[in-house]
C-alpha cells in the first residue's frame, strides 16, 4: 500500500520521520539538480545559504559553490541557479555545494525522513517508476516561493499525486492530496496529454514564472517546463544528493 | 480593487499586517462562533489553551468556559465545540471564553491583521456580501486540524474565493486562491448550485469528518455543512469576536 501525501507549501512542522519525502522546486532548484546530474556531476551538497556554502567550501575545496539569491548568482559563486549553467564541460566528475532559496530550505525541513528525493516535470516519470517501488507513506513536499505557496510546484506535486494514483496498485491519497489532484486537472483543462507546451504557459503565467521572466530566464522557465527529459532520481545520501 | 489570497492551512508565519483575515474553521469552531453569536451571546473571547481560559475567567468571573480538545468538551468546562451546546437559552447576553484545537490558533496568527472575520457555510453568502466593501488584501485562512490541511476549510475557502471573485467587480486571485478555486470546483464536480446535500457529503468523507462522526457528532457536521442560515459576519475586536 502506497500512501501519499502533499503539501502545497513547507509547514511549520513536517511529520515525515521515516517516510520518503519528494521535494518540487520547479523554478528552478530542483530542475537543476536534476539536470546537474544528469550531467555528470558526482554530487550536489544542499546548504541554507552563503555563509554555509563558504564553510562548506573549506571541507570541499574543490567543490563548485553554486547558488542564488533573488533569482541572481551569489557575488563570488562559480554557479547561479540557471539549469543552463550546469553543462557537462563545467561540471562532470564535480561536486557542488548549493544554496537556493527555496529548494535547500525545504530539503532540510526533511531532515528527519527515510528518503528525500527530487522531482521536477524533467524526471516526471522516472520518479514516478521509483515511487510505485515504495512502500509506506510518501510526502510530497512543494517547496514554494519565499516559503510560501508557488503554483508550479503545487502543480507538478499535484500531478505527480494524481499519475501515481493512476498508475500503481494499492495506492491511496490523504484529503490533501486528493485537493491537489483535484486542482491540477482543473487548471490544465483538458489539455491531457501532459508536454512542454501544456506546462510552459501555466509556469510562464504563474507569479513565480513572471518574475523569472522579467529576470530574462525565459529559456529557464521553457527547459523546466519540459516533460520526461531525464530518467535520474536525484536522492539524498549522508547530506548530498546523489542519483 | 479586491485582492485575494487563500492558505489552505496556516503557514508558519502569516504576512497580514494591515489585511483583512477570514479564518476558517468549518469543522466546528468557526461555525460554533457564528452560531453563539447568532444565538445571541455578547462577545467570544478566543484564548490559546484550557489554562489561558482558566486565567481569562479571572477577569470576566461570569463569562463561560467552552472548548474542545479531542474533539470533547474541557473538563469542567461549561460548554464544549458542539455548535447544538450553544442555545439562546444558556448562551443569550453572556460573554464566552472559548479555546478550540485550531480555530483559536488561527485567529492568533492573526494578530497583525487589519482586521479578522470568521467564515464557514453557515455564514457563507453574508461573508461574501461583507467583503465585496473590503478594500485592499483579503486573506482566506484555512485552519485546518491541528495545523495540517482540513479537506472542509480548504472547501470553503476555495469556494469562498471563487465566488467572491465572480460576483465582486474588481476582484483579483493570487496562484494561490486560483489553486483553491479550481480544487474546489473539481472536488464539487457539476453540483452547483451549493447546498447542504452537496457539502455535507464531502465534510463527512473529509478525514476530520470522519473523525467527528467516529465521536457521534454526526449532527454537528450536518449543522456545519448548512448554508447561508445566519447573515452574522463575526468580527475580531479587541480581542473578542462581536458582531
Amino acid at each position: 500500500m502506497i500512501h501519499i501525501d502533499v503539501f502545497p507549501y513547507p509547514p511549520p512542522v513536517l511529520p515525515c520521520a521515516g517516510k520518503t519525502v519528494v521535494v518540487i522546486d520547479v523554478l528552478r532548484a530542483s530542475s537543476t539538480i536534476v539536470t546537474a546530474l544528469a550531467n555528470g556531476c558526482r554530487a550536489i551538497i544542499p546548504v541554507e545559504d552563503a555563509e554555509a556554502a563558504q564553510a562548506m567550501k573549506t571541507r570541499y575545496p574543490d567543490a563548485l559553490l553554486c547558488g542564488e539569491r533573488d533569482g541572481l548568482k551569489i557575488r563570488g559563486f562559480d554557479l547561479g541557479n540557471s539549469p543552463f549553467e550546469y553543462e557537462s564541460a563545467k561540471i562532470a566528475g564535480k561536486e557542488l555545494i548549493l544554496t537556493t532559496t527555496n529548494g535547500t530550505h525545504a530539503a532540510r525541513l526533511a531532515d528527519d525522513a527515510g528518503a528525500v528525493l527530487v522531482a521536477s516535470f524533467l524526471n516526471f516519470q522516472a520518479m514516478i517508476e521509483h515511487l510505485k517501488s515504495v512502500e509506506g507513506e510518501i510526502i510530497i513536499l512543494c517547496a514554494g516561493n519565499d516559503r510560501q505557496f508557488s503554483l508550479e510546484d503545487a502543480l507538478c506535486g499535484g500531478l505527480l499525486a494524481g499519475h501515481l494514483y493512476n498508475e500503481a496498485e494499492n495506492c491511496r491519497l490523504t484529503d490533501a492530496a486528493e485537493w491537489a489532484r483535484h486542482a491540477a486537472n482543473s487548471l490544465l483543462g483538458k489539455a491531457h496529454p501532459l508536454s512542454v507546451e501544456v506546462i510552459y504557459p501555466l509556469l510562464h503565467q504563474s507569479e513565480h514564472g513572471r518574475k523569472l521572466f522579467e529576470l530574462h530566464f525565459e529559456n529557464d522557465i521553457r527547459h523546466c517546463a519540459r516533460l520526461n527529459v531525464f530518467a535520474q532520481v536525484p536522492l539524498l545520501k549522508q547530506g548530498k544528493f546523489i542519483i
